[in-house]
């Protein structure tokens, strides 16, 4: 069972309708009612959404009686975004830089000398 | 229940010891016996685990019959971090561009001067 609180993200970000509750949010504070339309779902269902979502702190909701406006919290989206970080150099990163070092080797014939000069010692 | 893809590859991030096993997994491939030492898990627990990653396509494994390595595949993650992408703009982009310019701004009072300007006109 998922405790750590990045599990509760991950575990609250495995479904479509939650995750497009949050591209809505995305856009600006809105009201459950308001939430509920595009889904062709019952306020219950949402609400049920919206309790995983507000358990993950990925939103809040307003305590307004009669309006209860959700906010997404994009702070909680860090998170997850700080995790991707350590995975990140698989498509960026160090292989761009070692991609951007083989062009510069390419481009500065004097750096290729320097490491075949390198090169030369290694193998003395 | 989580049928598309993206659902699929939240769940199976939605574990702390399944994070760990791909943490591990990016500094190269590892046998499934290897994977389950630091864990203190039986290796039909760490098996099941990798069967969840395995179907997210967060990872592939090996055909070979004594050793079936492991291999993490960053592709899959690529999705989840193209997904962040449109929530990136509440920590990066316009934000910090508004930052930026406001940074500016006060670094050179010539355009504040300018933007004063425009302001008068706007008045008019």
């Amino acid at each position: 069972m998922a405790v750590d609180s990045l599990s509760v993200k991950f575990a609250a970000l495995a479904d479509p309708t939650r995750r497009a509750i949050l591209a809505r949010l995305a856009l600006g504070e809105t009201a459950v009612t308001e939430l509920a339309e595009p889904f062709a779902m019952s306020l219950p269902a949402v609400s049920k959404h919206l309790k995983v979502l507000e358990h993950a702190g990925l939103i809040t909701r307003g305590r307004e009686a009669q309006w209860r406006p959700c906010r997404i919290e994009p702070g909680a989206l860090k998170d997850v975004d700080n995790w991707l970080e350590y995975y990140r150099r698989f498509w960026t990163g160090s292989f761009d830089r070692l991609e951007g070092y083989l062009r510069e080797l390419k481009a500065k014939p004097e750096l290729q000398t320097k490491e075949k000069r390198r090169g030369r010692k290694k193998r003395k």
